[in-house]
């Protein structure tokens, strides 16, 4: 069981598992192999019940799939039990309800992401879809992340089997409240989206503008908090990733694969994370951020983590970056 | 030269080495060997000239000096210049207006922090009071962040030789800002300082509490963001670490060498960072945070990196810590 507990002094959240007792060890980068997977399409006896699978005529937890969505086998938020706040003095918590799902993104034993064909990757953006439309009609789910972690510096497990994470939260987390606040106030002065904003001026400056596709841009952004980040924004204005079309996605996995390609051969072996910012899960009559479907527009975040950060960042919550986004964003366009 | 870039979406700040030419690399773990430390002593003329050093008749930039605060040889602010806000579009920056310097914490070249005598660490902690003390005069810098970069895997660079950073900033880090006002709120409501609070409860409750001395507590906090992440409070409230006196500063010297060398003990070799986390530069006449010295306390972070951060933490600003406050401070306590 994990508990969510809130930092009284700077109102953030840490959840906490209250159960292991197994010491962190700065462990070796091993590899699961091939024969040994348990997301490998044949092994599915050895994960939980799926949740969702893309699939034609196979029978549920069987091979002849697709994308496959599963329970995290050690689930940092479980999606049983009320939601209980409790005060521990002067401190407070929230029972860890939630929900951890692992998207497997293919059948096959991949390395990368970027190996997998666009119509591949369709599918898994899709299922992201699919799974954050289904996760919303739980009131209790305020926020549902979707990210992947590639390589041990980002944090991926030993895993290497393509996947990403799904993290259901009890509240927005505190980065989504930020942004959610900057776009409203952008708003409320300009009576425009900033990220619409945003997307023009780039096109129009294009020093830190990569490429763009029909219906998206691919950036470095201007203040990049690590070397080479990127950002994905669809030029179409939409609050949710839920409203994301079947030409968007098909337009997004071309996207997806030629930057993660792009990146690898700049960079070589990387590691990195992807975050998908969506919409809280809005309740039927919220009374803050009336204006969230103007003024906020979803938008994808490629982090490289090739800079390891230091007490400079904990401690300020700035960033320093070594590397300027306009020569990221003219190396990645000379090696297009 | 830098540039600080706002992000406009989340109100954070990036500061950009817009001069740096030179792709990161994920280079090797290198260690520069005892014969080419810079730092030691005896090698003072292949450093900057020194800002502060504590020596008794010795000349300055020779050797005879016990602690010794040099300019960053690659400052990432610099302290000449004008703060300039600039707009760029929708986007804000400010010149890289600031100070970067480097306290060598020992003539000898030492490994870790807590092989230094008491004695050498009091001169030390005296140190950073005097930095902060002496840049606070300059009122262009509104924080003074003085902090440790322990190992590669918490942003150490190859020089081993021990020291700490000093970054003069031109602006409160957002992190301090939510301390702040996480504090001032508390106050307002309580009329009493939220860090006494806290001191009083973690006392009381002990299963936090790692070990006390007479003006010191050392727990881990209830909100830990990461194993065996470690708070160092002073008993008696006070707002700046500019207030430190004599007998703190041996008593504190003391708790810090017990404490790191306990975490080695139980840990082993391990990255990490410590964070001096102290009030910003007041202005004379500051309109805001009016109840600062009644309602922050400056206290010492530190953070054991051996957990490597996810698209979670990036994505949300929320933690998962897979090891609780409690079992940490239970260990600890039992290497006692």
């Amino acid at each position: 069981m994990s508990e969510v507990r809130r930092d009284i002094v700077t109102d953030t959240w840490v959840i906490i598992d209250t159960e292991n007792d197994k010491l962190p060890k700065m462990g070796a980068d091993g590899k699961i192999p091939e024969g040994d997977c348990p997301l490998c399409e044949g092994h599915e006896n050895r994960t939980p019940n799926e949740i969702y699978a893309v699939r034609t005529d196979s029978a549920p937890n069987s091979p002849g799939w697709k994308v496959r969505v599963i329970p995290n086998i050690k689930p940092i938020l479980k999606v049983e039990g009320e939601l209980t706040k409790i005060g521990v003095g002067v401190y407070d918590m929230v029972s860890g309800v939630g929900a951890n799902e692992v998207i497997v993104e293919t059948p096959q034993h991949t390395d990368h992401f970027f190996e997998l064909s666009s119509n591949q990757i369709e599918l898994v953006l899709n299922t992201y879809r699919v799974r954050i439309e289904d996760l919303h009609r739980d009131k209790r789910l305020r926020y549902i992340l979707i990210f992947k972690n590639h390589g041990r510096l980002a944090g991926a497990s030993t895993l290497r089997h393509q996947h990403s994470d799904l993290i259901a939260l009890p509240d927005t987390p505190i980065r989504i409240k930020q942004k959610l606040s900057g776009a409203c106030e952008y708003f409320g002065y300009k009576e425009r989206c900033l990220f619409c904003d945003i997307i023009q001026q780039e096109i129009e400056m294009a020093d830190r503008l990569i490429f763009q596709s029909e219906r998206f841009v691919v950036l470095a952004p201007y203040a990049s908090r690590f070397p080479f980040e990127i950002l994905i924004l669809p030029k179409r204005h939409a609050f949710t990733y839920k409203l994301i079309d079947q030409l968007e996605l098909k337009d997004l996995a071309t996207v997806f694969k030629k930057i993660l390609k792009l990146m690898y051969e700049v960079l070589g072996e990387h590691p990195y994370n992807f975050i998908l910012n969506d919409s809280p899960n809005l309740l039927p009559k919220a009374n803050y951020w009336k204006t969230i479907e103007s003024d906020y527009h979803w938008h994808i975040e490629i982090t490289p983590r090739i800079y390891r950060s230091t007490g400079f960042e904990l401690g300020t919550g700035f960033y320093i970056n070594s590397f300027s986004p306009e020569k990221a964003a003219r190396i990645l366009r000379q090696h297009l």
